[in-house]
């Protein structure tokens, strides 16, 4: 997508053998790329959340591990940046997928030749997800389309949550693929973006669609029910952390009360899912553990000085006031209309990703 | 209920014939009491929300009539205040009500009466507040009672959205007070408080809780799907603005989320219904107007510097950037488990309604 008018990619090798990344906490305050160039940038990165979503942590991890095999490409070596960078995010099934991907390719080589191929195996996790993301994009455009048939003259109304976007991919995003390739295709499409507290990671959905000229709307994100209740959503799109192979769909705390929402209301309520989000070790969502991050999260908020001044950082809540902090929850298939992966859309059920993914279920 | 550790209202008349209420806009950050003595003090604290909650709104009315007809207690004057004052907040029936009370009190009075009776009637109109949330806090105690025995040797958590407490009201709170009259019984309670964006009322609900000192937890309003699928929350105990006379609930956006969370979950979701509140003259919630407000609301958030410093705002979305800001959502009264009214509980339907309030149906 565009940034600032050039076509760029969220995470991008430089001349020096360094990634070049945003500072997703600055964002979008503030646009600073970073420059990572060792296993402990990459493992801070993901840790810090300058990057973020399933597939840019991947990418991130799989640059993580190219650093650390050029420095010391010995299988000790080798072992203990995959346990590092495996720790930074426990909720993030991208990132196993993603560590266990590049440990496959360079297992069977000679530490000599590890470092090359770590550099090229990573560029290729990158590459592989712009075209995984962009058929994600095609398969969910065509949701667009028939929801823009049925809006009549008016633009199709989207609610996203979170930030299933450009910036947490390595290009289109998972949720924002659709919304993307149906703006490039000329269908009028307005998105209402939700807040997404503690973090505000809607902001950087904000961001990214202003960026790209994609009409939007930012709500609190206790408002979807509300515009569910009187037809001003025409579909939800949201993306996933881990997808069960049964279909149940873990993703951003507050997922769960829109999909009740779009479910109450008759709307239609997608989830984009990429396959290497899918975890087919386990059936039930119930078995998703859910990472509780810090109650700091909610008692600061960032921003800037009011009228467009310096970043800043408040406190809303007394350091003294107990907080909970839960970052993830799971809406149930039964909640789900389908999911949009980069294979087709299917039904939310263990039957749906079967038919699409046949021999991965186990 | 106690403030620093003093009973206190949370309108008080002072010595010199004014009143004093805390400024609602800087707690809990700052605690200020504000000296209103003129009709458009008071109608200047309702808009900008000083005060706020349908009770309070409706004392802070009163005594705004009586300042204007203790400066001028000719029929346009009465008129002119009742018309200013009702514009302040469109959504809010309580206000309507109060200013009703007033006029039919003072109406009929000879012009030189009418200032010392309406001074009576609008300390009436509090003293009556009390005594209203008070019955509401024993009906709803019973409640919480029976989830005590429920929940055995645990606390019994309740989950509560935006601030029905003490500062809404007079004493109690509508929402609180089944919360606070079980803490005064003995029973051990936990509050899960909503933050409740945009405007963050459940620092309120927390500032109370922690100055009368009940248990509490604040969350995110994206959390409390998430604690209901893990059993996390006993009941939801919400407030209104307004409830049909078939049992349809509005109250501050984002209520009706929860309502579907914990029909989802099992959980009874019960909201406290002062009879003011009830508006007889609707069946259906979907004929309540919904209060749009300034979207600033949703751009700026208000703080302290980090650490406890001083007062402070950020803005996280830019002046640019497009904003809803919708106030209240309905709930349907399929999701709600019961109404606490002053007078029982009862089922959210015209049934309950009128059993409890006989004659009051169209």
């Amino acid at each position: 997508m565009r940034v600032e008018g050039v076509w760029r990619r969220s995470i991008e090798p430089s001349a020096d053998g360094a990634v070049m990344v945003l500072d997703q906490t600055a964002l979008p305050h503030r646009v600073a790329w970073l420059r990572l160039a060792s296993v402990d940038d990459a493992a801070r990165a993901i840790r810090d959340m300058w990057v973020r979503g399933a597939p840019l942590i991947g990418a991130t991890a799989a640059y993580g591990i190219a650093f650390a095999v050029r420095d010391d490409a010995r299988p000790a070596a080798l072992a203990e940046a995959r346990a590092r960078l495996a720790a930074t995010r426990p909720t993030a099934v991208n990132l196993r997928w993603a560590l266990d991907e590049m440990c496959a390719a360079l297992e069977p080589l000679a530490p000599g030749d590890r470092g090359d191929a770590a550099f090229a195996r990573a560029a290729r996790i990158c590459d592989d997800d712009v075209a995984l993301c962009e058929a994600i994009g095609r398969h969910g455009r065509a949701l667009i389309e028939a929801a823009a048939a049925r809006a009549g003259d008016r633009p199709v109304r989207v609610l996203t949550h979170c930030n299933a976007g450009w910036l947490a991919t390595v290009d289109w995003g998972t949720a924002t693929a659709p919304i993307y390739l149906a703006h490039e295709a000329g269908i009028p499409v307005e998105v209402w973006v939700d807040e997404t507290r503690p973090r505000n990671q809607g902001l950087l959905t904000a961001w990214e669609l202003a960026q790209h000229g994609v009409a939007h709307t930012v709500i609190a994100d206790n408002a979807g029910g509300h515009l569910m209740q009187h037809g001003l959503v025409d579909l939800c799109l949201v993306g996933t952390d881990r997808t069960t192979r049964d279909g149940d769909v873990c993703n951003k705390i507050g997922t769960y009360l829109k999909a009740l929402a779009a479910h109450d209301n008759g709307v239609p309520f997608y989830a984009a899912v990429p396959s290497p989000s899918i975890d087919w070790s386990i059936a039930s969502g119930a078995e998703v553990p859910i990472e509780e991050r810090s109650g700091d999260e909610v008692r600061r908020v960032a921003g800037r000085a009011p009228g467009g001044g310096a970043p800043a950082a408040i406190e809303i809540v007394p350091a003294a006031t107990a907080v909970a902090n839960p970052a993830f929850d799971v809406t149930p298939r039964r909640l789900v209309t389908g999911l949009v992966t980069e294979r087709g859309v299917c039904a939310a059920s263990p039957e749906g990703l079967r038919a699409l993914f046949p021999g991965r279920a186990p």
